[in-house]
């Protein structure tokens, strides 16, 4: 039951990473195909680089299908139905935080079990959280966002080393739901307080 | 016998991805060793993407030097005679055709009898085809050419399922040449047809 | 105390690139974090790649976590002290040359180690040498600049490859002290003499 649970978890955070590829290629006019390869690179992209970082191969998103179908169906559906998604990029964003929190707990607790210290777990975490992302952008042929536009890895690497502590320490599980819960109301705050992280010093925010 | 006849279909797909990175390369105005090395991941990054995705380190391009070989040579030769082979581009358009079929069709056989199920298999199949490809176009940063200019990825997922369902299922042997011929013939049809992949409701083909 | 001697040599190289990838993100007007990710991208990219590819996971930056802080330290003081670092440019690519020196070596010998041959070894030494300056580049939206701007593959291949020689033919290890030597210096006559590598035939160099 448990399992299912963190199952149906990983899958909704795959998804709706997977629509803000299938939103990055419709705006950048891509084809069908294009919103699909997209959408499963950022919805898996961080999780098999951690797994493959780890070890792990074949990647957990190439062992059970689940993993590929979820993304695919749904940038499928955001590319054909992509006016009515665009508007509910209110919505969109409050999903991917949740999103965030679960793959930075997720990804550092995973790292931690591989035999990572703390701190080489909560980067992997963070670069599960924030890969697949990553990848999106370079696909688009542009700066990711979270470099510049977006605080977005803070919150994560803040859930991230939380999570490998609770792991390392062996606290109750209920700390990992507050892991959880730090990077995505930290990310939640950043998003409707304008908070952005330090530019260069001399630097004027555009 | 038949192992010399794969091997040599092999490198010739490496070697014709290879002259399609060169040639980018030459069109950018890089030189002669960012020609060297945009020809050697474009044909052979997705080999080795598949094989780092499956667990088989160190890939096949590195255990036999005529993988880092061929697609050198190739490179170079395209590179010091680019106004010649500018010229082929037809013919180099139906030998990329050719390294397509065959590589969607090896790489989902490799990638199944790595353990995959059919549906993950053939998804290797069709990042063994098209990885060099994105690679190239990200290190030449640009939005690889076939999210949105060219019906390239469809042809080689179907090839590639199909192969993946002849090794699950034991078919005949003969059942692969159709695999690599349905991608190849696909692919050949959108070339001369002008067949693309739908683009997002409501946006024009410029 | 000749082990300690190759870890500071290594934490050294890692500090100098990471200082790069730095300069690029505040170049770019990126965040701290952009910084942070870019700098550590740059310094630890080539070595993970080369890891991943002989299969030594985890890779040994992740294992040891001085391989981190060292990376992100030094890219946090360039960030904040940019206009001093900025105008250390001849200093740095000084440093960087030694850099690539140290990293084309040992790379190459790591992967003749793992049993690869002695032109495959060569290959993943310079891979080393230059993967987190291709991966730093390609995250900040540019073509690498070592493919069109900078002499800075051919040292390090040429040392690599001495360097896999030398292993191979278990040399005295000097040797191996002769290889860097070899790229450092070709890459520093590189920088003095405005040596470049040819273009397309056809092309001027702008």
């Amino acid at each position: 039951m448990s399992t299912t649970w963190l199952l149906v978890l990983d899958l909704v955070g795959i998804a709706v990473f997977a629509s803000t590829g299938a939103l990055v290629a419709v705006r950048k006019e891509l084809d069908v195909f294009g919103a699909l390869v997209l959408g499963m690179i950022t919805g898996l992209g961080g999780g098999v680089l951690r797994d493959l970082l780890i070890g792990a191969v074949p990647p957990a998103a190439l062992v059970d299908s689940r993993y590929l179908v979820v993304p695919a169906v749904t940038a499928a559906v955001v590319f054909w139905f992509h006016p009515t998604v665009g508007r509910m990029e209110k919505q969109i964003e409050v999903l991917d935080a949740v999103g965030l929190g679960i793959f930075c707990v997720a990804g550092a607790v995973k790292a931690h079990e591989a035999g990572l210290d703390v701190f080489a777990a909560a980067v992997l975490g963070l670069l599960t959280a924030i890969g697949g992302g990553m990848m999106r952008d370079v696909l688009a042929a542009r700066v990711p966002v979270i470099f510049r536009e977006e605080l977005y890895a803070t919150p994560a690497f803040a859930g991230a080393l939380l999570a490998a502590i609770v792991h390392d320490q062996g606290w109750p599980v209920g700390w990992y739901a507050a892991a959880v819960g730090v990077a995505v109301v930290w990310r939640l705050l950043a998003l409707t307080r304008g908070w952005v992280a330090p530019l260069p010093p001399g630097t004027d925010r555009g």
